[in-house]
């Protein structure tokens, strides 16, 4: 193995450390930053990731408002809980925690959120933002994957960038921003014809396709930085019973061609809540016409 | 010269033609389309472009409204004649003609119209929509660039496509437009590294940075549709005096390798205004809970 591995896990909690230093900062001022998460139903996976934001979010100094629904609520009386929290000057970043039960809407709930509060950075405004260059909030998991880019490599201009994968929740995002950095991007996907030759192309690979393991280490050019974005949840080979978590790339070759790599478990996944932390943040600096943290954005 | 030549002028001569059958259909229940066009001040160049405009809209079919305003119009009184015609059903499309005069802020005025009759598909809205795969309005010179694409290549599906210029006038949207036609697309720009490998990777390349014959023949992969979307004017080598319009490719050694090449002028210049006519007719079937007109959207 050659490749150094990025240990997302360590700067992830680098990043928190910076946002709860900003926020004792805020505080000092007699502002403090909030998230209120919103969950409708009782989905037990969602029910634990809206646990960990919220033990985040109190960890570097943040408010957390927590708000259950129960699964059969309207979405008038989903709808009224946002606009009370779209007005709520304590209130700097709201969240719905997806899946929402079937009878509500995704993109109708995500819509009623205040963009200048949407930390998830999923709303058309916010994707428009970005798109145009303007000043956006932006989704965690490519703000995430940026943040360990820069880190790693500095300067992007000029780089080879290869995203598999076009999502809105990260392919198109990851893509706009790597660009706004003055990378050559090329958005790759299902339909690409000699996959393998167009990642060969990359200075920076980055694979969100969610299938395990289907980027191979001849696919990586040698020197290249790989960001693994999948995760899959596929039966222990080893551990009967057992379950792992396996990325979109196979791991072992790829670290012989990279130079650097995001392993899976612990590479991007930590990213995601710092960024959520670091979106929030920025959303309360704005909202108070204060200078946004450097290093957390966009 | 292998390279077949688009003749761009005929093609959009036929969209109109295509507009102008949906007019007549429309009018016969009752809807005339209808296109608002307003100027601030008095730019030669301006009055130019909206009486061309005016002529175009008339010719297929639809009311055209022009609102000439005198150059010291205020921001409030142009908003409010903007929200008139936001509030008028009549109206279909809203066209504010660029530049405004430097007391006003395009940015501001764009976000004023209506995305829904935001025909010039400027606004951060219609980005977004477009950048997350929803119904939008489009910019009309990539909507033009990818109609002529469509017309000549068919299925665009796994195409190599190349967008050299990231403008959010016309590269940022026409890269959208393509991998929504799930090409491979790649965003290329000033701080690219060997542009000219970039672009033979190219089986659809796109030239948009205004740096006339920038791209060679060299750089163009052989058999690959060349659109060129550039337009400089300089003096006349031959007719002293006089002026021509050339594009970002050099025609002559381009064509040698390219399978089929857009001229300038007469190439992708013609589609614009015919793309106007088709989004104003898009907006007007959207706003009527009509089907929209078969190939002349996104």
């Amino acid at each position: 193995m050659a490749a150094e591995i990025i240990d997302g896990k360590a700067f992830a909690a680098d990043v928190r450390a910076r946002v709860a230093g900003h926020v004792a900062q805020l505080k000092g001022q007699g502002i403090t930053p909030g998230l209120a998460v919103v969950l409708v139903g009782e989905d037990p996976a969602s029910e634990v990731y809206v646990a960990h934001k919220h033990r985040a979010t109190v960890e570097v100094g943040m408010a957390s408002f927590e708000h259950k629904l129960p699964a059969d609520t309207s979405e008038a009386d989903l709808f009224a809980l946002i606009d009370r929290l779209n007005a709520d000057p304590n209130v700097h970043g709201i969240l719905c925690q997806f899946p929402v039960p079937e009878h509500l809407s995704e993109r109708r709930t995500v819509a009623r959120i205040d963009p200048a509060k949407d930390v998830d950075g999923l709303s058309v405004t916010n994707a428009g933002l970005l798109a145009t260059g303007e000043r956006a909030l932006v989704s965690c998991t490519p703000l995430g994957c940026l943040m360990l880019l820069r880190d790693r490599l500095g300067d992007l201009s000029g780089k080879e960038a290869v995203v598999v994968g076009r999502s809105n929740l990260f392919g198109k995002p990851m893509a706009q921003l790597l660009l706004q950095e003055n990378c050559t991007v090329t958005m790759a996907h299902s339909r690409t014809q000699d996959l393998p030759e167009v990642c060969r192309r990359a200075d920076i690979l980055v694979a969100a396709v969610g299938r395990a393991e289907m980027v191979r280490g001849d696919w990586v050019k040698p020197g290249a930085t790989v960001i693994d974005v999948g995760i899959t949840r596929e039966p222990h080979p080893d551990k009967p019973g057992k379950t792992r978590l396996i990325g979109d790339v196979h791991f072992e070759s790829a670290a012989e061609a990279a130079a650097a790599i995001t392993p899976v478990p612990g590479g991007v996944g930590p990213m995601t809540i710092a960024c959520l932390l670091a979106n929030t943040l920025t959303a309360c600096c704005r909202a108070h016409g204060m200078p946004e943290p450097e290093g957390l954005t966009a």
